[in-house]
């Protein structure tokens, strides 16, 4: 079988990162969780936490009978998809819900045990915080992979080398992971920042009592936002991506083998190198997360450079080690090695300068943010517009990056051959994998911010000395840079993810039209044309663009990419204004409690932090319905009354204006919130001062647009191109136009 | 000659235009202009007008020599363009500026006589600011359509039935005006934009003095503001678009009589139809515009109606008469009348439903306003989460509406045949030219808004009573309304002038290849392909994408629609930024005369009004260099780089994500506004109290957004269609794929 043996650095890889996993997880559990208190609160945050989970998997769980349900009867009643669907589906969406399950149980475990860490020192609590993250991390990849090698195995006893079916099938279950997914995102940063925005409300601004108080009744709703938003809803997204970048490569790899007319033997290679580098990925993950120590008293810079150090390791060793696999694969297939390796290194680095620009327009350290704390001195208006202004400005730098980087991982896929069009977009997609590879590690960093960010919590409400909370306030502000250089990475990957499905979309197409072949005995009236099941399975990518008119004139592509331009924002202002509702309704709340249990402001009687949390779980179950079903239904309904060429319009229009817009809501949120952070540094009056209230008011607006709508658009689109995947074969039968 | 003599149906109404534009300019300045103190103010807002404008022209006459060199360049030493383009482009730009001074120079004139009218009655001041903005209404329209006749009858002589360069080469000329418009726009945009928010947060906030109120140093550069940016620059917007409609339209009806082998008197016909259609627009119009009037103590509501009844009886005149102009022009064509009428209909009815979506978000009548209000309770930062939400989801309707109008004008005018794609296309602009028929009147009921604002400013400052002060206040807020109507049909015809824009490009691409072919002797070799001019001659519009792999899978498409789908923030955020600078330094003056003259608080000492407006005009000149820059070198280079297909991407996403974008941003700060003014009336509180600061915020936010970002993206959508028509020669000739 020669190179087939490397297959198995896939499931290895798998098994590695749940081993590593376990291991951080047992390790985490033995430490000591501190005082009573301590234990106590965390012990609330995890109740809540669970509670809302259960919650949530419960109403998700509705979802998908009901999407069970309709994809059953696409594949067994209509017979327009494959049979397997539906159960790789309900498995894409298992996976994702327990990889997000898995990280929050870890995470709500660890943050006592950092604080508790943190009493003997800095190195001590950001190891526990950083582990623990990287539990999150190891698990997202290790499941990921896992159910992707299996079902591989699977479809590949069943269907042999007909990898056009296997590779398109197992798409499906991408779509259960971008479902789960999207509810996880929305329904989590719904709950954050409901009670987020309505514990400042009350207890910042009305009753002036410091963050994280314990005196304030949605201090505890707020820590379990964190989790349940930052931690739960991220690994869910990020499985979600990861999976996608996979699966779609696969699929590009079956398509461009086939293309090219490759032997089995070709295609089967190209078909696994996704899932080969991505195990290759998580070995490499391992080793840098072996490498992140620092020393005590280390500051900010010191710290970053620790994390940044795995970061680069990982990213080295994969670099070298990817090119001898892809070497191995590719030998002797007539496919450049060398040009998919160098699509694959685009990838990394695109990912790595990414994370650089989103760093540069956020972080304190640098002009933009500065600029935008300065213009405090003349009131919360010019912060804003500030914000708004910059962000703006710093979607063109990102954006160039992905472009720059989409070009060149065409030319060097293709062998520089601009008419080779299924090479360079499987060149295209083998980036979004190269970006996502050293995702064990990425993901880590970015847990890790949740997880300091509790353990303050814990510190500032069990009451410990000072320089317990400047240790744990120390991690929590890294956490900060770190999160907005992970949404970089699950931007950057999801624009090139995206890219690969809408290719795959066309592929499911295809299918479509043979299938519809085979029913009709062999010959095919469509679009006023005769097409034979032998002269479909022929034609190219181009042709099928050409039977359905997919160019850039036909009034359904415009129409599409009219109303996929829009969608984002229309998603993004139903989901703020969810936000404002939950939020109103904890404002009200805590108003209550404050003002019917006396008590509470000095201290003598306990606020009730259950209701509070129950009040941002309800709200945040009913306010994702609205938004997730627009995300679900509308490429169905365009589908049917615009064709192929207008769900092709939609995607890409979806595409373009989701990808700026969740760069220009990432950026403004996380500027907003360090310009608050430098004046709380003691710039421009520092606390209390009216500069503070203006950055204030600059955090609140960003937070709902950093934590829920922001981050919900990559999922957002690439879910649209998921569902228009799983529907193509209804949209082909039963388009109107 | 048989139906020839219709074509003087479009010089004569815009002779007819010119005239009544005449007339009603007369007769206001015969009005007498009040007593000395407010013949001073107004003076002194007309010399600070006329000095900006002077000082724009000349900035832009150095932008319009260079652009001129190069198009020569392009025509006479590359010869990739005609040799008629340099001058078209030319007066373009030179009649587009002066449609804006003579609005300007009216409406500066109008503001003191609108003051002294309301001193007898509020149906003469309605009237005299009615019809002051209605010569600006008839100007932009006169002129706009003067120019396209002379032109035609000018390039028909030169090149007989050649209606294919005559159309195209006509398009340049759109390209002068949009220039000239996006100038007119960003640059007036930011001088009242600074001029407002400097005169706002040192004014009200810091020295506690009312609006308008005569010692605050900025209250002249802010009236000259509205002056310069919502009467010259919106003259410039709408004569661009109303030029750029009627000119797509043209070419698409050379195009479309092409590709259906119509007879040279038919292609004729098809060509004129835009024309003839907006001469009949005007005398329905100016019909419209005597049935203005109302009856004194009209509430909101019945000056409203009094507007309304105006544009209702011009848009059923226009219906009317349009059905016999088509019918005659298209009798025994081969063409169906009655779709092309469709078409139009479908324009003129999109537009009033775009208006009263607009009307619906932005008016505190309606649920949306109010929200937005009652959020003030928790904040300002509520109050900016709730607009930023309600206006995103006001853009799904307005979307939906301009789709919904592209499928039925498409449909129509095709005869229900989608792949009739030329004569859909046609539709689509004649929906267009239909939108923006009746721009007489509604211009008339836009520009009005400034004038009455003008008339409210000079009252207070010359300390007129309050019955005058309420008389002026009620048209003001009543121009609140018209406005943002206003702009929901420059976004809405701007959006389906893009798409007949793109049409016109693959056009022009064309053009290019012939007269490459030509110059190669006969036969050109591109693109891997042998072409002989006669089969480029007889190639449609699919034919000429899929010459370029046109289609949505090519990564040059792709990135296009990237970059395109990022530069409409790219540019908001460079403008946004602009003016925040530019308000910076207001603010500083402002300060530094209330620091060093003596005696203004006490009304002893006058403030140097001069120098805040010489601040604004300098500011405004050097930061709309950028932003202006970036959308006219954009297409170039990518065009350069990615050729045809980039370019067609780059137009694709600009105008998905831009369209969004521009509603997004107009009825964000209509309903701030709105927000503030209906707390003004009394409610939550009212003036003075916290929920006001709030909407005050809000409404600061909101201001650079609704007048200078997001009307300046309809024009930049359409310059880089213009500037990728203009430079198609170069791109197809150069390009490095």
């Amino acid at each position: 079988m020669g190179s087939d043996f490397l297959f198995w650095i896939a499931p290895f890889g798998a098994v590695i990162a749940l081993s590593f996993a376990y291991v951080f997880y047992k390790s985490t559990l033995k430490l000591d969780e501190g005082d009573d208190l301590m234990k106590e609160i965390a012990q609330a945050v995890r109740t809540g936490a669970m509670t809302y989970l259960k919650q949530q998997y419960k109403a998700i769980g509705i979802f998908f009978i009901c999407a069970f349900i309709f994809i059953g009867f696409l594949s067994f009643v209509l017979k327009v998809q494959s049979l397997w669907t539906p159960f790789a589906f309900l498995t894409g969406g298992i996976f994702s819900g327990l990889a997000g399950f898995i990280g929050m149980n870890m995470a709500t475990q660890a943050s006592s045990r950092t604080t508790q860490a943190a009493k003997k020192s800095l190195d001590g609590a950001l190891r526990v915080a950083f582990r623990s993250g990287a539990v999150m991390g190891l698990t997202v990849v290790g499941l990921g992979l896992l159910d992707i090698s299996i079902w591989f195995l699977i479809l590949k006893q069943v269907y042999h080398s007909n990898f056009h079916i296997i590779t398109t099938t197992m798409l499906s279950f991408g779509m259960g992971a971008s479902s789960q997914a999207l509810f996880a995102r929305v329904g989590g940063g719904i709950f954050t920042k409901a009670a987020d925005v309505g514990a400042d409300l009350v207890g910042k601004v009305e009753a002036n009592i410091p963050e994280d108080d314990p005196r304030n009744p949605a201090v505890i709703a707020d820590n379990v936002g964190d989790n349940v938003g930052d931690v739960a809803g991220m690994g869910a997204d990020l499985y979600e991506s990861y999976c996608g970048a996979v699966l779609s490569t696969a699929a590009l790899g079956a398509a461009g083998a086939a293309s090219a007319s490759l032997s089995p033997k070709a295609t089967l290679n190209m078909v696994m190198l996704p899932m080969i580098l991505a195990g290759v990925g998580i070995l490499a993950s391992v080793a840098g997360i072996y490498a992140v120590k620092t020393k005590e008293g280390a500051n900010q810079k010191e710290l970053m450079g620790a994390l940044n150090k795995g970061i680069n390791l990982s990213s080295i060793l994969m670099a070298i080690f990817s090119l001898f696999v892809i070497k191995i694969l590719l030998n002797n297939s007539g496919i450049g090695y060398f040009g998919i390796w160098g699509a694959m290194v685009v990838g990394l680095m695109s990912g790595i300068m990414i994370g650089k620009i989103t760093e540069y327009y956020t972080s304190f350290a640098f002009k933009p943010t500065k600029f935008i704390a300065e213009q405090s001195k003349t009131g919360p208006a010019t912060v804003i517009l500030a914000g708004l202004g910059e962000s703006m400005i710093s979607t063109g730098f990102i954006v160039l990056t992905v472009s720059v980087g989409i070009v060149f991982s065409f030319l060097f896929a293709s062998g520089f051959d601009v008419k080779n069009i299924s090479m360079g977009l499987y060149g295209i997609a083998v980036a979004a994998v190269g970006m996502l590879s050293t995702l064990g590690i990425t993901l880590a960093t970015d847990a890790y911010g949740p997880i300091a960010d509790n353990a303050g919590g814990n510190a500032q409400m069990s009451g410990q000395n000072e320089e317990v909370r400047e240790r744990t306030d120390s991690l929590d502000a890294l956490g900060n840079t770190t999160a907005a250089t992970g949404k970089g990475f699950a931007i950057g990957s999801a624009a090139l993810t995206a890219l690969a499905l809408l290719a795959a979309f066309i592929e499911e197409v295809k299918i479509a039209l043979e299938t519809m072949a085979d029913k009709a005995g062999g010959i095919l009236s469509y679009g006023g044309e005769l097409l034979t099941k032998a002269r479909i399975e022929n034609m190219d990518i181009v042709q099928i663009l050409s039977l359905f008119d997919a160019h850039l004139l036909n009034f359904r592509v415009l129409v599409g990419i009219f109303i996929g331009a829009m969608m984002p924002f229309l998603f993004s202002g139903f989901v703020i204004k969810a936000v404002g509702r939950a939020a109103g309704k904890m404002v009200e709340e805590v108003r209550r409690q404050f003002r019917e249990i006396k008590g509470i402001m000095e201290g003598t009687a306990k606020p009730d932090y259950a209701e509070c949390v129950n009040i941002s779980t309800k709200a945040a179950q009913i306010e994702m319905i609205v938004p997730s079903m627009i995300a679900i239904l509308t490429p169905i309904f365009i589908g049917l009354v615009l064709g192929v060429a207008g769900v092709l319009g939609l995607l890409a229009g979806a595409l373009g204006s989701g990808f700026t817009l969740a760069i220009m809501m990432a950026n403004a949120g996380g500027a907003w919130d360090n310009a608050k952070k430098y004046v709380e540094s003691g710039e421009l009056g520092g606390k209390g001062s009216q500069s503070h209230k203006a950055t204030v008011i600059g955090d609140t607006v960003g937070d709902p647009l950093k934590d829920t709508a922001g981050p919900a658009l990559n999922i957002l689109v690439k879910l649209m191109s998921m569902v228009s995947i799983v529907t193509a074969g209804l949209i082909v039968a039963y388009s109107i136009f």
